[in-house]
């Protein structure tokens, strides 16, 4: 099943306390592609400036990911300057430069509107919602938003969200779109907005999924060495997203399962800058660490304790 | 198999966001005895003042704590006032009496003297030691500290750390205890110091338990209404030790099960002021949340995908 991917492709320039890196390639759509390109086939919709080297564009295609909805425009591509303290939790923004982003039209090349999955990244609303209105019959639909479209364009973002499946967004963002601070309430008012399923992204704690049936705690992988967060959450959205199209199973079972596998590709993710560490992961690598998530999580079931 | 305990009696004076209450029972051993007496025997070692009502000492011994141990001192019972934001993660102190607590010297009754479990909850280490050096052969030992000492008394922390099985902090705690951000490269330096178990409670994001073999992850239960998060930490430790003594098993599987049983009590204590939720759980609740806790992380094993 392929799986349509809207969002921004760009150079980032991160500081970290272990290091920095000048215009390396980053940006939503990339990482969710390169994720979910070790699941299914990735159609990538998103813009790009003259200033974009064929070696970025080769080395998505060699992952398999369709570029045909990549395109070029005059001007340059968008660029975004950040830097993390040793917390690592949240980078402070320093430079962003929407460059060809800001005129961005999405247009679907005629391939790829039999789409069946469809992932919104994190772009304007009303992008979204045109971008949902050029699939012909998506079997599941899942979006991502920021703070700045939940106060700046809340509407045209509830608009979106009653077509999406599954949002996929942070603690803080939970709340300030529930406008609840308890996320289990919050849940509960964003799902009434229309996503039947809710997953909250809470970095190195890990995840939450909300649903109907049910609460799901995944935790992050406790890791030694995390050297740059950037496109941990797009990666982990590409993980979830690649796995259930992969599958072709939607049931609640499976999507925990996803959201193992997207924490896996998260928890590679920020072991390096950029994507080099899962531009070559090998499969055993992936389904090593989905089993050291089960290791990291197992217990029994309890024999019924009474005070001897 | 009996289990004892040192740490304060207390009257606090708490307010949330969602009420306040005065003069209510608190204290890290009154938390961890209650709710450890759900597991197992507890031998209560704290000082209070005249001023402390025999109905707060009726209420322990009907939970079938020994308070044997209980000393009356001339003077008034430690008092802490405190406040919570709408977060609920962190307390900010309003105010500390010490009174009779300051110049308690802990001495055990002969009949604690063969305790088989110890928790050391959170006061001066150079006390921590003194007690465990009066039990004869204790097959379990737990610890709290907290950056107080860290900071002020820490080569006699060093020290209790040494005879100390299982160490219980905070993760702010444990970054200070190690000088080490990193929570895994922290977990190393501080089991070098001793404990062969280190346990890291992060409120609501759960606990990380680390040994020789492998690390745990157990998330914190979402709950709807967080009322007041007091005596939460200590709460988590009774479950936790009350379980390991009641089973009497002390291998890595049946820690794992006991750290879910430390966070099931958690949740409860933090649903009510003081100790009103857990004063008469029954033990259908407490397995029921047990249960809730295995389906909120339940996840198959993964057959191997690949890209199809």
């Amino acid at each position: 099943m392929s799986l349509l991917v809207v969002g921004s492709v760009a150079f980032d320039s991160v500081k970290t306390p272990f290091g920095e890196a000048e215009e390396i390639l980053g940006g939503s759509a990339t990482y969710f592609s390169t994720a979910a390109s070790y699941f299914t086939e990735v159609n990538l919709v998103a813009v790009v400036g003259e200033d974009f080297p064929s070696q970025h564009v080769n080395f998505l295609k060699s992952r398999g990911i369709n570029t045909d909805g990549l395109e070029k425009q005059d001007g340059k591509t968008f660029r975004w300057k950040g830097e993390y303290g040793y917390q690592l939790n949240e980078a402070q923004t320093l430079e962003t430069h929407l460059n060809v982003f800001e005129s961005f039209k999405p247009l679907l090349p005629q391939s790829y509107r039999d789409s069946e999955g469809v992932f919104l990244a994190n772009i304007n609303p009303e992008l979204q919602t045109d971008v949902l209105n050029q699939v012909t019959s998506p079997k599941i639909i899942a979006c991502d938003t920021m703070n700045f479209w939940i106060s700046g364009k809340r509407d045209a973002l509830l608009k979106t969200l009653e077509h999406v499946d599954i949002l996929i967004i942070n603690d803080g963002e939970a709340r300030q779109l529930a406008m609840e601070a308890n996320l289990v309430k919050a849940a509960r008012i964003i799902r009434s907005y229309g996503p039947k399923h809710l997953i909250i992204k809470r970095g190195e704690y890990g995840a939450l999924m909300f649903n109907s049936q049910s609460i799901f705690a995944a935790p992050a992988y406790p890791l030694e060495n995390v050297f740059d967060p950037t496109g941990a959450g797009d990666s982990f959205a590409g993980g979830f997203m690649g796995y259930l199209l992969n599958t072709r199973n939607f049931s609640e079972s499976n999507m925990r399962q996803a959201v193992i596998f997207g924490s896996v590709m998260a928890s590679f993710v920020v072991e390096d800058f950029s994507l080099n560490r899962i531009k070559t992961l090998d499969y055993n690598e992936i389904h090593n660490r989905y089993r050291e998530f089960k290791q990291l999580t197992h217990f029994e079931e309890s024999a019924e304790i009474f005070r001897q």
